[in-house]
């Protein structure tokens, strides 16, 4: 592992965005999609499914308070993934196993949010929220509402499916964000403690285990970057080095004795280090492969850069859609076969194209390789951003490529493909997830090493650190122009990434070309700027994916398209792009030429050819799909 | 409704089989299906799941006998579908609650095989088991071993869940089979039985409930018919009147208050005559929509006569698979919304392109048209005879026109798509009743009314009635060659069907073209050829079926083609036939020319033209498939 092409990411304070785009995305997520959260956490949004988040922590605060004063407590069975009105005891935990989890990571979008738009109205309610988690600790630091409200005796007994190490992640990374955003320890503190119980339980001559929905791990990561005591980094370490062992924890702790192939669903059926492809539950997979990158960068560990090698190819190259979607199937949420990208039957969980932003990243601090950023891209721009509404009050959780409103209603194998955006969600995972996302999306845009500045997200915005002051004019997604004015203050490399998607740019200076980069070695004050021609394009699909055989997709820079049924009527498989289409756009907008094929009279007939009229084809950014009405839409679109 | 464009088929007695392609599959059934279930209904097949249906009647047969002692009788539950060792008491019913329709379905095979093929030894082992069925029969008429052993007092409170009016049905048909191959009673009185009983229960001012799953209904027209007694065409046309009629008998019998659409499932979310769609089960569907066309003959009833043939037109013209499949998805094993014809999640039950065929023979009696039989051979030849192994000794249940395996092990939405056929199912429905259809295939060949006589299936036979005396000498799937020779004892019509997917054609003799058939005056001594050219031909399925778009399918005469790896190699999908593909046949084998494609290296790239090298396409008859090894199959071909 070669430490000189590492770099890390520019600390998220130290990044003022200002840019056309993201502007008003991240004014919606600041002024609606938290607050908005806020009031679901504690279900005040009405008609929408329930969270009970933080009725959980009250619960489990009151509990806290009745040991502490030697009241005795009730208990209540752990034995399911959900628990409502339904199958639970009114005093008892409500919500999914791992529900704690939507309070931290919307502590954590408050806090990247709190860095650079500083709202002491928010601080205060996130300090509301922070209060009530914190009554709700146990004095040996153990934090769970789950396994506090219905029997703390039983914890750490089911690693494999009850999450409390997934709720622990969590809590440290929306406890790190709010302490450097506010520099108030006590959420911090309290996930200071947890984690020293964690590593006073967990390790050799310890409990063996490790997480069954991973994150700890690289939230253990974070904490030992923060506090740089190495007992967070061997407890992650360890999480990583013994998940996959045989025999299997998880069999121990079930007491069964199994092949492991199941555990595929958790990444725990084989070392991790023996793992080259991208199996199981996406989400879990890409926060494993995440820590699996740090772990590997800390360790100076080749053999667990060269799995995360292996893995990252595979999804690239096997296992995602064009959207940066990953996770093709329902059934477990999980990675499908190589090729297997159905468009209609996609899961393309919102929280695993997330993952992937994570896993890319670390990814791209290890070595440099435009590649990284040109994933974080893909899936930002496409999957991420169509997760939420225009105006951030709706979201989806599965983003497919295809939808006939039809088949979701009749048919039970797309029950899971929503046709307009949810209010909320009982699993309400992916919302948050979307909120600290957009809130941190300063620390995507550059990454600095020793003697080079990584421009690696065209998003405008400024930055001051030791090398230099960088103002970057973004006009990227328009018109692909880019102004850097650059104030250095010693000599220093700029790096500007060359998006994959472009065959045509300009820098208006260049030392050389890369992995993909731009170097330019700079000395004195300048402005640099750069074209990339955001031309559009159709893509073809590999013919190893069956489903896209005959079609194509088009894009325009980073924004992949699609066609809608509010613009261009029912039965959107009818239609096809001339091979020429002539494409025009304008203001977001892009026209082609086409044809409709006449539909047939009979369903079986003797082999003729199409009968067709012309006609214009209209695109929209796939981002944007589902905001007029439920209606048809596809990403593919036939071409003759 | 005019009767006389009634006919009726001739038969089975009367029908002598000699046929180059059907012989071999007749002898097939005899020699091999029907003495391998008799082992199988005994659980006497190693490695084969479990039947439990002997077992059952030998258990029924003890409570009994313990009643008849006035010995007391333990109850069990009756409140799953599905019985085992693991969910169930030792003593209690085993199984799934529809069990005893195995044994009946396989009497009725026997009946059929032995009103032509004469076996006394088989004769034997069908008594055998009439015996034991018979011994548990219970005083009052009553004959359900479910109920019988768990629990007699429970009767008829769960129509809509627990089958006993199906295997009631069953019974039927099996008993009236063997009663008229060997004309001996005693089955056939113990159905009498149960049908006074029945006739007891339900009717006007009665029970007003009806079968959840249908086929009593159709049953009792043919003991009807058979007995001339009223009361079992009456209760037969309760049974269908009172179906779906508001308030929902399936809601009372519940408990509850439903606006019924969950009862699509059963076909009763409306009265049947309203109902204009295939909907819900398709096997079920099918089997009412059969005895709706029995009753709509008998009570001269045009409503229901028109609700047939709107039900009809939705499943020919939407819902049906080139291969006379239906019920295209396995949620339900159900109907799925029109077009929805996805080839590798296909349900297509073998019963249910079974049922289609009983339908379709129904309507064909009803009114001179050849489109009828025409969907008698579509599903006959394709999806009735892939559904069993060329040796008789395996069988599918679910016949899916695309198989790719990695898909049918990784993918759990393709996990009812079988790769090989299997040795038993525990819910074994198909398999018996292929054995029933493939004995009693003599039914389909000839029907007549007072002056014609039809030829609907060109399969090498030989009739006597009182208007001729008919040999028919058939190479009708090699040749598309018929030879009729005919001797009339009076004058008569003859009307040979113009298969529909024959464009040419010559009859040596034809006065005029009428609904698809060509009648023949006969007064003397003849013989008439018949040629129908056996073209190879390219099929354009509905571009309103999204999954099948820019592809064809290759048929001759009624046979449908497909390609399998064994012949062509991995990744099917990348093949892809000439628009002039020159087509070549060769002993059951077609050849043609066409392009593999190269895989591509990228998963992403942008458009361009296919790299393909030449190749020669080699297709088999679907019914063929799945005869060698696991392997991909796919019915549908690109082509450029």
């Amino acid at each position: 592992m070669n430490r000189n092409n590492h770099s890390k990411h520019i600390a998220l304070k130290q990044v003022k965005i200002n840019d056309s785009f993201w502007n008003n995305i991240c004014e919606t997520v600041r002024n609606n999609v938290i607050p908005y959260q806020y009031l679901a956490l504690q279900d005040k949004i009405e008609d929408a499914e329930k969270s009970y988040c933080i009725d959980n922590f009250i619960k489990a605060a009151n509990v806290v308070s009745n040991l502490n004063n030697g009241i005795e407590v009730e208990t209540y069975p752990v034995d399911k993934w959900y628990y409502d009105e339904k199958n639970a005891d009114e005093k008892a935990f409500h919500g999914w196993v791992f529900q704690d989890s939507d309070v931290y990571k919307w502590i954590e979008a408050v806090g990247y949010s709190l860095q650079n738009h500083p709202d002491k109205a928010l601080e205060a309610k996130a300090r509301e929220y922070i209060d009530i988690i914190c009554s709700a600790q146990l004095e040996n630091g153990y934090l769970d509402t789950l396994y506090i409200i219905n029997n703390r005796h039983k914890t750490f007994s089911n690693l494999k499916d009850f999450h409390e190490l997934y709720c622990f992640g969590h809590l440290v990374e929306g406890a790190v964000s709010f302490y450097e955003a506010t520099g108030d320890k006590k959420l911090f503190d309290a996930a200071v403690r947890f984690a020293d119980l964690i590593c006073d339980t967990f390790g050799k001559d310890k409990i063996n285990g490790y997480p069954g929905h991973e994150i700890a791990e690289l939230a253990l990561v974070k904490l030992y970057e923060k506090t740089k005591q190495i007992k967070y980094l061997e407890t992650a370490s360890f999480f990583i080095e013994e998940r996959g062992k045989t025999p299997f924890y998880f069999d121990k702790e079930q007491g069964t004795k199994t092949d492991g192939s199941s555990y595929k669903y958790n990444q725990a059926h084989m070392p991790v280090k023996m793992q080259k492809e991208a199996l199981g539950h996406a989400v879990r997979g890409v926060y494993l492969y995440s820590a699996m990158a740090d772990i590997a960068k800390y360790n100076n560990d080749a053999q667990l850069l060269a799995a995360c090698k292996n893995i990252w190819n595979n999804i690239v190259n096997k296992k995602m859609y064009i959207t940066g979607g990953i996770g093709a199937t329902a059934e477990g949420e999980a990675f499908s076969f190589d090729y297997d990208l159905p468009n209609d039957l996609a899961y393309c969980e919102t929280c695993a194209s997330i993952g992937l932003i994570f896993f890319a990243q670390r990814m791209s601090e290890l070595e440099i390789n435009s590649q990284y950023s040109d994933i974080i891209e893909r899936a930002l721009y496409n999957t991420v951003l169509a997760s939420m509404a225009e105006d951030g009050k709706s979201f989806f959780y599965v983003n497919p490529l295809e939808v006939l409103p039809i088949a979701s209603r009749e048919d039970s194998r797309k029950k899971h493909i929503k046709t307009v955006r949810q209010k909320w969600f009982n699993c309400a995972c992916c919302p948050p997830n979307l909120a600290r996302l957009v809130s941190s999306i300063g620390k995507y845009i550059y990454s600095e090493n020793d003697n080079i500045i990584f421009v690696n997200q065209y998003i405008g915005s400024e930055i001051k650190n030791d090398k230099a002051e960088i103002k970057m004019v973004s006009d990227y997604i328009e018109s692909g122009e880019i102004e850097l004015h650059i104030k250095p203050k010693k000599a220093f490399t700029l790096a500007l990434r060359i998006p994959a998607w472009c065959s045509e740019y300009e820098i208006s200076y260049t030392d050389k070309i890369r992995n993909g980069y731009a170097f330019i070695n700079i000395t004195n004050d300048i402005c640099i700027t750069a074209a990339f021609n955001p031309k559009i394009k159709m893509i073809r699909c590999s013919n190893m994916v069956k489903y896209n055989i005959g079609k194509i997709a088009v894009t325009r820079g980073p924004i992949v398209f699609c066609i809608e049924e509010a613009d261009n009527g029912k039965n959107l498989h009818l239609l096809k792009l001339c091979d020429k289409p002539n494409f025009i756009y304008h203001n977001g907008i892009i026209l082609a030429n086409g044809y409709r094929e006449k539909a047939d009279d009979y369903l079986y007939q003797d082999y003729k050819a199409d009968e067709y009229e012309e006609c214009t084809i209209k695109f929209i950014p796939y981002y944007k799909w589902a905001n007029r009405k439920e209606n048809e839409m596809s990403v593919y679109v036939r071409i003759k």
